[in-house]
């Protein structure tokens, strides 16, 4: 069986500036994970003592918050600046982006739609800076029950996919005297879900490496399923199961924008010595 | 063989009240036709000695210039008011309107992308508009070959087909960072296509009623040849082949927004007397 890595997969620009962040800045902590791998936030916690909170309560004047990729809410951002703490931002800047149209958007009196998970911790930083509101879908069902005004800014969440973002535009604008839409899918996001999209075409078996949490993985994931039946969402080589390629003769590989590539390599080197023993 | 009319056909609110206009200003001249259908040019002629120019500098201080419902050109206007002509504007409302986004768009640096036929009266004179200058298109192909700002505003020509806008939005929006997408097709011309749709979907012949030079009317006979194979566009009565109409059971009828009722009903009265001798 053929192994082979998608064109483009892993660690994106944000992801990698983030890391970097936390290795320079030792016993801080990050408020959330700061990435969707739990396997690297470990890393940074055994290496380079980085510590991980959910409480928010718990940092104190002259601490060092970590901001994850992600964002966080306006008002906890504002917060820690208030209580003097030392706030070190990770926020990755095409997540910064939405947060800052939203809320112009918002203040020049449109009607703020943000197509994303409202649960996902970028979804509810971006929200938190629609001064008078916003709305975030998933489909268009959602948009059918709602009430809108005639001027609409449309914005997405980073990891998402353009056809399904397309749809959501294509429902609005025919509807609306003004759809004023923002192209905020992020790159790294548009080129490895385009990259999977050529390999799964071609593959037997579809092997998709990330956090079960992370959107852009979930995403990867959803792509190849579309092409390739035999798809596979894995954390890590722990999770692979040997009867998938059983009859395969080739095998695609991508990874999420939060999978560092020393899981990737482990996954990869479990593959081949199992099912390729010989091969390099 | 049953004969019917389009649930929504004919005159639309911006040509009843130009026609108004032009009724209310006898001696007056337009500049250009005041409507793309010559039989109505005609009667307000010879009812209401409305006169036609397509010579601008024909109008003389103190002149009554009536301007057509296209629009016309920015400098143009401001040539008339400078001459002391008297304006009367009977630009249709809903085509101010994609004249007003362009210029504001274009001075807030937006590149701003038209739809539209460069050679229509209206599209002239929305682009005349840009302060900055326009791009005209009606297609993808045209896009494919422009460099364009990440920044950009899309306003259609008021007649075009819903659909192909939606086109011309769904190759720019994966491709810059804002699309400004304006509704700017209106809401009759809209309506007339929707019912086009429906009515020739369930006809055996279908005749669309209005100017050769009307830009709705070509639209409404395109969809009506997407539904039904045997579709006719005449300007009226005259242009009608009775042989169209053998061996059918149905017949739908629409007009364009610049057809009026009487070249309609005359339509009507032809194909009934022909066809149907006993039908009232």
């Amino acid at each position: 069986m053929t192994i082979q890595l998608a064109k483009n997969y892993g660690f994106c620009f944000g992801v990698k500036r983030a890391i970097k962040i936390a290795e320079d800045n030792q016993s801080a902590s990050t408020y959330g994970p700061l990435i969707h791998n739990s396997k690297e936030i470990d890393r940074l916690k055994n290496d380079f003592k980085v510590g991980l909170t959910e409480d928010f309560t718990s940092f104190k004047a002259g601490d060092k918050a970590i901001v994850r990729t992600h964002g966080i809410q306006k008002k906890e951002l504002q917060e820690l600046h208030k209580n003097d703490i030392n706030v070190i931002d990770a926020t990755c800047p095409y997540v910064t982006k939405p947060q800052e149209i939203t809320q112009e958007m918002s203040e020049a009196g449109y009607d703020v739609i943000i197509f994303g998970d409202e649960k996902h911790p970028e979804i509810k930083g971006v929200k938190s800076y629609a001064t008078y509101g916003a709305r975030v879908v998933t489909s268009i069902e959602e948009l059918k029950a709602m009430s809108l005004k005639e001027k609409i800014a449309l914005v997405s969440q980073t990891t998402r996919k353009v056809e399904d973002y397309m749809e959501i535009a294509n429902y609005l604008i025919p509807r609306y005297k003004e759809v004023r839409v923002f192209n905020t899918i992020c790159n790294a996001t548009f080129e490895n879900q385009e990259a999977v999209k050529d390999i799964s075409i071609i593959s037997d078996v579809m092997i998709i490496i990330g956090g079960k949490n992370s959107s852009n993985t979930k995403q990867l994931f959803s792509i190849a399923k579309d092409n390739c039946n035999s798809s596979y969402h894995i954390e890590d080589e722990n999770e692979i199961d040997f009867t998938w390629f059983k009859d395969k003769q080739s095998c695609g590989v991508s990874a999420g924008a939060s999978t560092p590539d020393w899981i990737i390599q482990n996954v990869l080197n479990s593959i081949k010595d199992k099912i390729n023993p010989k091969s390099s």
